[in-house]
C-alpha cells in the first residue's frame, strides 16, 4: 500500500453480510485484509478467517512470517486493557511485525513495574494500553528512551467517562514526547509503531 | 468551632472595604481569622495581618504554636504546585499543626520520588498537589498506608483542562482509598487532615 | 498488604470464566479476596463465596471477626443509594472493620436527619452516600467534626447527569473539610475510612 | 406592558452612546425603563439615572410606591450572592413590589438558617440565592410550603465551574417544586415572582 | 403534607418487591400516595392502583374530586412531549387541581399556536412542554402574563443532547420570568403551580 | 476565485505590522481583498482601507457596485446581534451583492416579527442571526419558503454559554431545512449565499 | 405546504400503532408523506408503504415523477455514512428531485477523491456526508462553486464522539461558505438542498 | 538526559525572578537548557539567553551543531499555526536536528499541498500543526508513509474550542497510524521525533 500499512476493516457497525462480502472480495483478488472489532458470533460463520477471539481481528489471506527478535513492546495497566493490546499485537503480526507483551503492571503495584523496566526500554518502541488514571503511560514514558505510543481505555466506571479522563491525562502528561492514539485504539497504535519501523528500514 | 475548624474567609471577589471590615470585625471580638487567596496588593493595605505571599494567606489574631513533629506530609509534582501546597501548609499552622513539606518529586523523575517514599510513608497523613496527569497522586497512594488527600491543580494548558484532568485522573485512580477535593483546593486538604488529627487523638 | 488493604477485584467486565480462576487461585494460595460489582447470577454459579446480593459483593477466603462497636458511620439520603452504601459496609466487614447504617435521611425531610446528627457525630468517620443535589453531605459536613467522606451516586436522570452533578456539589460544598471519592465508589470510600483507622491504631 | 412586566435593559456589552439612547429616548416619550449589569463608571456619567451599586441597576422615570408588607423573600447562601439578590430586589422595587432580604444563611451553619425558616415561609413566595453546592435551595423548598425560586450564581472555583454546578443542583433537587433561572439571574427570578402575584391580583 | 405536597414515589429503579412493600404500607395507613415512571408491565402485577399508562403514573389509596374550572394549562410542542405533559396533569389531579391540555403547538406552525394563545393566557398558570429547540417556551412566555414554568424534554438526537439543548435554551430565554425545572419532569412542573395554587388562594 | 468566493483575511490574532504585509502586496498585485474582525485601534493605522467599524472590516482595493434590489435578508434577534449581521452585510457589499437588514425582532415581541414576514419570505436568501435561545430562527424557517441560514451569536450569559446554546438549538430546530454556521460568523453565512448567487443565476 | 416542504413524520420513539394511524389518515386525506427512520420491522407490517431499507424511509402516497438530470450530489466519506446519504436521496425523490449519489470518497484515499471531483462540482448543490474528522467536508468545499451542505454522521468511536467531532469540524472548517445540519440528518440536508432549488424556480 | 531529552523549563507562570534563577544555576553547572512559552519582555531582560521570539523559546548555554540535510519535516496549515511550528523547530534545534519548514499549505488550497507532497514525504518524521478543523493532518497521513505525529492548535472560534475540535478531529481521523500531542504542544512533537530519531539510528 501507498502508506505502508494493509488493507483493514473495522466490523463494528457492518452486518455478516457485508463483511463476508468484503473478505470474499479480498480473496477472490488474491489479496489480504486485516478484520478489527469482529465479534465471535459474526466470526463463526466464516470460516475461511484465521480468527483470534481476545482481540476480536481475522486475518483474510495468507500470512506473512514474523521475525523472532521483536522491536515493539506492548505494556497494560490492568486486567481489562488486555483486549485492546491483543488487538495492536494481532495488527503488528498481520505486517510481519513481532511484538513483547507485558500485562497488569499498572502503578498500583510500582515494583513489579519497575522490575520490568531493563525489559520495557530494550525495545525501540514501546505501546502503552491504560485505562482510569493512565499513569503508567507517564511512568514509563519518564523512564524509557524509546518511541511511546499511549494507549487510553475505556475501562472503568463515573469520573473515568469511557477513556476521557485516560486520553486527557495521556495528553497533559509530563512526560516529554509521549504520542497518543484514539481511545481502544489499538490498531492505531500499531499502525504508529509500523511507520517507525518502515521509514527506518528504508 | 463546632467543627473543630476556625473561621476562615476567602478574599476571592471580595473587595479592600469588604475584607478590612472583616478584620477589623475579628479583631474587635478578640478573636482569630484565617484569610485565603488574598492578593498581595491588598494584603500590602492590612498591615495588621501575619501576611504569607506564597500562599496568599493571612492570619488575623494571635498564633498558636505548632509542635515539632509534624504528622502530615505535603508532596507537590512541579514547581507550579507550590502556591497550593503553601495554602495547605498554612491552613494546619494556623490550626497549630506542623507539616513536612517536599516539593517537586513528579513521577517523570520517578527515581527522586521513590528516593523520599520512606520519609513521606512516615506521616499519618499525606496532601499530594499535582496538576496536568496527577500520576503522582496514584503512585503514592500505591506505596504508603497513610491517609492520602489528593489536591488536583490547575496548572498545564490544553487537554490539562485548568485541572478538569488531574481531578478526574485522581477520582478514577486505581489506588484504593485515595479521596480528593476541590481543584487547588489546599486549604480543603488541610481541613481533611485536621479531622482526621481531632478525631483519631489517644 | 502493603498499604494495609486486602486484594481486591472489580468484577464489572470479567467474564465468569476469568472470575472463577481468580478465586480458585486464591483459595489455593489460603488467600482472602473481596469481589465487587459481581452480578448475582455470576455468583449463582460460584457456591464457595460468601455473597451478599444487595452489595454485589463476594468474600473469598475465611472471614474476618469484627469488633461490636463501630467507629464508622455510613449515611444515605435516598433508597437508591442503599447499593452503594452496603458496598461499603461490605468492604469495611471484609477488613473486619464494624459500621452503622442509616438510610433515607435527605434533605427534603430535614427533620429526621437532624434527629439522627448525635448519632451520626459519635462516630470517628462518616461516609455521606448522596446523589442528585448531594445536599445531605453539606449539611452534614458542616454539623460533625469527624472525618467526613462523600460519595456520589448515579441516582437521578436529567440534570443529575448521571451522578457528575453529586460528584461536582460535593466538591464545591462549602462545608470544610469534605473529602469525596469516584461515583458510586464505596468501595473507595471505605478504603478511606480503612487509612484513617490504621494510622491511628499503629 | 402586555405581560405584566416592565421594559428592562440588559446593558453588559452595550455602549455608553448606546445607553445613553436609549435613557433619552425613554425619557423623552415620558415612559420609565429598568437598566441592568450597568457597571458604576458608566452609570456615573448618566446622573439622571436613580442607580444602585451593589445590584448595578438604574431606574429610568418616575419611581413607583412599594407597598410596606414585603409578600416576597430573598435568601442567600453567602457574602458574594448579594450582588445577584439585590438585582432581584430592585426589579421588583422597580415594579412597586416589597421584599425581605435575609443574608448569609448557607447550610454549612445550619441552626442559622433554620432559626429564619418561620420568618422565611411567611411569604408567598421565597427567591433562593446561592453558589457552589447550592444545597441552601434543597433544604429551604424541603421546608416551605412557598413558591420557591432557585437563582444559582457564579461564585466559587474549581467543580463550581462558574455556576454551572449550582444550577445542575437545583435541578436536580429532590425538594418537590422547586423552579430554577439562570446563572446569575436575579432579574429572572424577580419577574417570575411577579408573574406569581399579578395573576393572584386580576 | 408539611409543605403542601402529597408522597410521591419514583418507581425508575426500584423492583417490583419494593414498590408492592411501598404501596401496602400506604394503604394499610390509610394514606395516599403517587406513583410516578411506573412501567406498564410493573403496573399490571398492582391492580390495587388507579394507573394511567400514558403518564407512567398511579395513584394509591382514594382520589380527590377536581373542581370543573381549570386553573392550569399544559401547551405541548410535539407528539413526542405527551407522555411529560400526562405526567403533571395527573401529578396535579392527584392532588385535586384541574388542567387543561393543549397539544402540538411548535412553533414549525405559528399560526396554530397564535390561534391557541387567548385560550393558553386565559389560565393563571401555564405550564410549556418542549424539546429540541424548545421555541415554544420562548414564544408563549413573551405572550402571556401568567405563570410560566418551562419543561425540556429529551425529545431529538444529535445537537438535541437528550433534553440538554432545550434546557439551556429555555434558561437563556429573551422571555422575561420563564422558570424551569428538569428534563423531562412533569411531576415537578405540576409542583411549581400547586405551590401556586396554595399560597395564591384567597 | 475558484470557488467564487474572494480573498478573505481574518486579521484577529495578526500583528498590524503582518495586516499591513498582507495588504500591501493585494494592493501591489492590483488584487482585492476582505479583512474581517479588524479592531477600530489596528485599522485606524491604515488609511488605504475602505474600513466599518461596526462591522470590524475593511475593503483593500477597488470596490465593486452592488445592484439596488436585494435577494438577501438579514434578520438580528437582539441589538446586540448587529456587529455579526453587519459583517455579513459588508462581505456581500465586497462581493457586489445587496442585503436588506431588519434589526431587533426577537419572538420575545412577536407581533413585531410577524409584522416583517412578508417583507423577509420576498427575498431569495434569509439570514438569522441570534443568540441565547436562538429561537428567531426556528420561527422565520417555519414561515418562509427562501434558504434560510442560521448564525448563532455569543450574546448572552450562564446557560447561554458564549453561543453554543444557540447553536444547539439551531441545529435541533423542529425547522424543516434550516442550516448552520460557525457561532458568530457572520462572514461565513453570507459566503453561504453568495455560492447560492452564484450557481442560480438564470 | 407553505415552505414548500411536504409532511414529514420522525417514527423513532412512536409505535406502530401511532404510526398505523398517521399513515391511514394521510391516505383517507387522499394526502402524501414521507416517513423517516422506521425500522423495517415495523415497515413489514405496513404493506402500503413505498418502502426503502438502506435510508428506513417510506412513502405514503402517490408518488411524484422525478427529472433525469439530477442538480444534487451526495457523497459520502465512508461506508458507515450510506444510510445517512440514502435518507437524504429519498427525501429529494419524494419532493420531485434527482440526485446523483458517489460513496467511499474519504480524504484517506485522496486521489480517488480528486477523480471524482469534475463530476462533483457540475452540481448546484452538494451534500456532504462523513464522520470522525469530517475531513471530506473541508477538502471538496474548498475545490467546488456549488452550494455546499455538510452532514455529521455518529460513525466512529472514542474521540469521535457520536459525531460531535464532525459536527464541530465541519463548523470550523476553514472552507468559506460550508452549511450544517444536525448528526446523522440526511432529511435536513435534504430540505435545505430543496429551499435552494425551489426559489431558484419561481 | 537518561530518556534522551534535554532539560526542558515551562516558563508560562513562573515569575522574572523564578527563571533567572533558573537560568543562572544552569549555567553555573555549565549545563543546557530549553526555556518554552517565554515572552519577550521577560527574555529582554535575560540577554544571556539565545531568544528567538516567533517560536517564544530560549536557549541557556552552548548551542549545538544541526546536520544540513534535514529528516524532520514541520508543516502548517495556516498563518496562526506558525507560532507552534517554531517552537518544534527550536526544540529540535536545540538537541541538534534539522527540519524543514512548510507553511500555509491548509486543504481549503489543495492544490497547493499537494504540489509539496513529494517533499513532504522525503522526509522520515512530519509533524503536522493545524486548528480548526485539522483536515489537513487527515489529508497529509494518508499520502505519506512517513511518521506523522499531529499537533492540534487553538487558533479559530466558537466551534474551534481553542483546539479541542482540531484534538478530536485528528484523534478520529481515518488516516491510519496519526499519533497526537497536547493542544499547541509544539515541543512535544519534537520530543517525538527525537526519540525516533535517537532509538531508529543505524
Ligand atoms: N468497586 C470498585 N471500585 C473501584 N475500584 C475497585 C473496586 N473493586 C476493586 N477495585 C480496585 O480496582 C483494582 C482493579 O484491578 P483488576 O481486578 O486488576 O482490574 C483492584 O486492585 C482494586 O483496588
Ligand atoms: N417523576 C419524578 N421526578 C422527580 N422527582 C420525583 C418524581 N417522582 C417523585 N419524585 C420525588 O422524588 C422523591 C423520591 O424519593 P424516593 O421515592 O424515596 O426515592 C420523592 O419524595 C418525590 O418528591
Ligand atoms: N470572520 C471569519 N470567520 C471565519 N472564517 C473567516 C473569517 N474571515 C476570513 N475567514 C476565512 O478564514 C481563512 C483564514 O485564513 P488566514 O487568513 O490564512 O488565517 C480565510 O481564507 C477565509 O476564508
Ligand atoms: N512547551 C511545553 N509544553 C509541554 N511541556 C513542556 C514545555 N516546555 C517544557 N515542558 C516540560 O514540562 C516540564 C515542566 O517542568 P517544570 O519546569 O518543573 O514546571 C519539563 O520537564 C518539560 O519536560
Ligand atoms: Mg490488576
Ligand atoms: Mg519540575
Ligand atoms: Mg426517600
Ligand atoms: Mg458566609
Ligand atoms: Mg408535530
Ligand atoms: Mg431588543
Ligand atoms: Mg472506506
Ligand atoms: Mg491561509
Amino acid at each position: 500500500a501507498r502508506i505502508g500499512i494493509g488493507e483493514a476493516v473495522l466490523c463494528a457497525g457492518k452486518s455478516e453480510v457485508q463483511i463476508r462480502a468484503i473478505v470474499e472480495q479480498v480473496l477472490a483478488r488474491g489479496a489480504r485484509c486485516l478484520l478489527t472489532r469482529l465479534e465471535p458470533e459474526l466470526a463463526a460463520s466464516l470460516p475461511m478467517l484465521d480468527y483470534h477471539a481476545a482481540s476480536r481481528t481475522g486475518f483474510v489471506g495468507e500470512n506473512v512470517a514474523c521475525p523472532d527478535a521483536a522491536e515493539i513492546c506492548i505494556v497494560t495497566a490492568g486486567t481489562s486493557d488486555a483486549g485492546v493490546a491483543h488487538e495492536a499485537a494481532r495488527t503488528l503480526a498481520f505486517h510481519g511485525a513481532a511484538s513483547t507483551m507485558i500485562f497488569d503492571v499498572g502503578v498500583a503495584g510500582l515494583h513489579r513495574l519497575v522490575a520490568r523496566l531493563p525489559e520495557i526500554s530494550a525495545h525501540r518502541v514501546v505501546i502503552l494500553v491504560a485505562g482510569m488514571d493512565a499513569a503508567l503511560a507517564s511512568v514509563v514514558a519518564g523512564q524509557v528512551s524509546s518511541v511511546v505510543i499511549g494507549v487510553p481505555t475505556s475501562t472503568g466506571y463515573g469520573a473515568a467517562r469511557g477513556g476521557e479522563t485516560a486520553l486527557s491525562a495521556m495528553l497533559a502528561s509530563c512526560a516529554a514526547g509521549l504520542s497518543v492514539v484514539n481511545i481502544d485504539n489499538g490498531f492505531g497504535a500499531a499502525c504508529v509503531a509500523l511507520r517507525h519501523l518502515q521509514r527506518f528500514k528504508d
